[in-house]
């Protein structure tokens, strides 16, 4: 079974991320399942604004779509800036939204029986914002949201230390993200056993 | 196997409710496979703005809470107030999440395994702001929320009639209650007899 | 010059707000100025769900709207549940935007000339989605928002200290309460001598 | 007077865009009242992902900055994907952003004194959170927001017809233009005259 872990920080692989920081503690705990875990960045991608489903063979994303139809569960991390998710992340989900239109095999959309999670940092507030937004979009276009399926890390209020810095100790983190990580790893299980049945709900058209 | 569904309009049961015609929808669909649906409007009832969990026994929230754990789908309905939940969800979610610190006999928290869904209705603008926030709130409070789990109706932009009068018709709307309503469905037979391991997800304390 | 501040808390004025707290750092700097502050917790008062402009007299919204009317400030104080407001803020909101068919003497919506603030604690991440919310409802109803209208406090992610043990030495809320509150006193003052002229913005009936 | 609409479609400005097309109704309004206004899509400019402010030397942001900082007004459209604002829309406040630690010759933020609106359009539902979103992120960095300072236009739920083909004899939409148009334009003119005083509302370093 294969994991995507997408990191949607603006800095590119050259430079640390915080939000990979977090991101790596649910990686380790796939891996030692063994799940094979694959983690990316878009921007270190050229991709383009669209949610025009044709782009996808003008730029990068045609090295990336591929990954994400093969992994059984995508992760989604990202930054806060002004309390809301990165340009990056909001990009990426238009490009899987240019997708909507295309159906499995039974006619259900393509994401169906994919499981979506969410990781966040920032250095305060709108953790919650960001993974109410991305899990609403990953449900919206087919993904399974297992319970808990966000983890994060913020300071307190104003400017401030990293989750590097500052969140490696913090015990509700440490907590929540080894919950989403066994959640999504139940949840794709289950699925890979069970699929869900096309019985009335196959793609709107 | 039950399913509750939480009307939460504004309007006592002796007036007609929008956002209640696109449930009872979902409701039929469900009764037709054997499942034992009962429909609630929160306003009919007297429940204190709390999220103290002993509160649960001084209002009516005693009559309504075994009714949460007895089933096992829950769908919230909501009309749309400014472009969000209405005050009647609010008090509910807080009432739900008043109970964030009970667990099961695995000490996962307590609605873990049971199926979310969302159905809103407006005038306009504002129906998956509302899904967003509610879905959110229900996964991260331990429910499952299967693919596609929120459904719809909204008009145009600006004051005009409501669902009944003008959305029964939606083509879209008519496919995304059935998805919505064949997905918990679905996803609860799933669990029903493939419980979430409780393994890597118990209970933070 | 009069301001309302309306702490929407689920606590009745007998427990300890931390919200209030923040708040009436606001309230002495606006005392200071010769401002006549009230403040408020509509949890304290019989208020019923509606959005029905005709059940203001029906309940004690009528002892609390001339108060709102009387106010050249509008002070909104939440604390966070689930990463959003309270729904006692929800109720109040709903309950402002049933006048929202009233007019002044001029056909402007009622509100206008009217400034609006906010002020939000919670003992972790949300402050800005609760902020985002109600600042843009009252902006929608006819408020004008001053710059930097928001102020804050959350500690670090997960349960843990609120404002009054843990937040009054955060020198970033301490500046965003004096900013709100002082950026709130120039625009009323501001709109007392210069009310927005009625053109290009009578009511839409 | 300078105004500045920034269009956050998708698109280049070779090809048609909804949002535009209801933001030259603004437009034409802020002209004939002598306003110079320009508009710009962000998507025609090489713009990167940053909120370091020293990236504006690297990229075309060094071209849009200067357009900003000679605005009195900004007006931000959008148009609306999964229910949010573009993630150009997203790009274009993060770059505003990277300059929050900028100041005027006062020591207020750098955008003290400009003023705030929003358009949006879509084919169905999310205007309001758009609105939301971009409201709240100009007056967090310090814009003042007039009374009903966004104006949008959807259809109904589901996919259909957009703005130019379906939107433009909409009354409601009509009416919100106007008033946004003119409400920017009162305060702008308010602002002019009597800028915020510097007293309390120094920039946090």
């Amino acid at each position: 079974m294969k994991a995507l872990f997408v990191n949607c920080t603006l800095k590119p692989s050259s430079e640390t991320s915080h939000t990979g920081a977090l991101m790596r503690r649910s990686v380790h705990i796939l891996q030692e399942e063994g799940i094979e875990v694959e983690t990316i960045r878009p921007i270190d991608y050229h991709i383009s604004h669209s949610v025009n489903p044709d782009d996808k063979l003008s730029d990068d994303w045609s090295l990336l779509f591929p990954k994400i139809m093969e992994s059984k569960i995508l992760v989604m991390g990202s930054p806060i800036w002004l309390g809301e998710r990165s340009s990056v992340a909001s990009k990426f989900i238009e490009r899987l939204y240019a997708h909507s239109a295309e159906t499995n095999e039974l006619d259900q959309y393509t994401y169906y029986n994919k499981v979506g999670g969410v990781v966040v940092t920032g250095n305060e507030d709108g953790a919650k914002e960001v993974s109410r937004s991305l899990l609403y979009a990953l449900q919206h276009m087919g993904f399974v949201i297992p319970p808990q399926a966000d983890a994060y890390w913020v300071g307190d209020a104003g400017p401030g230390p990293s989750y590097i810095e500052e969140g490696k100790e913090n015990a509700f983190t440490a907590s929540a993200i080894k919950t989403m990580s066994w959640n999504i790893i139940h949840m794709a299980r289950l699925l890979l056993s069970n699929p869900i049945p096309a019985e009335g709900n196959i793609a709107y058209k």
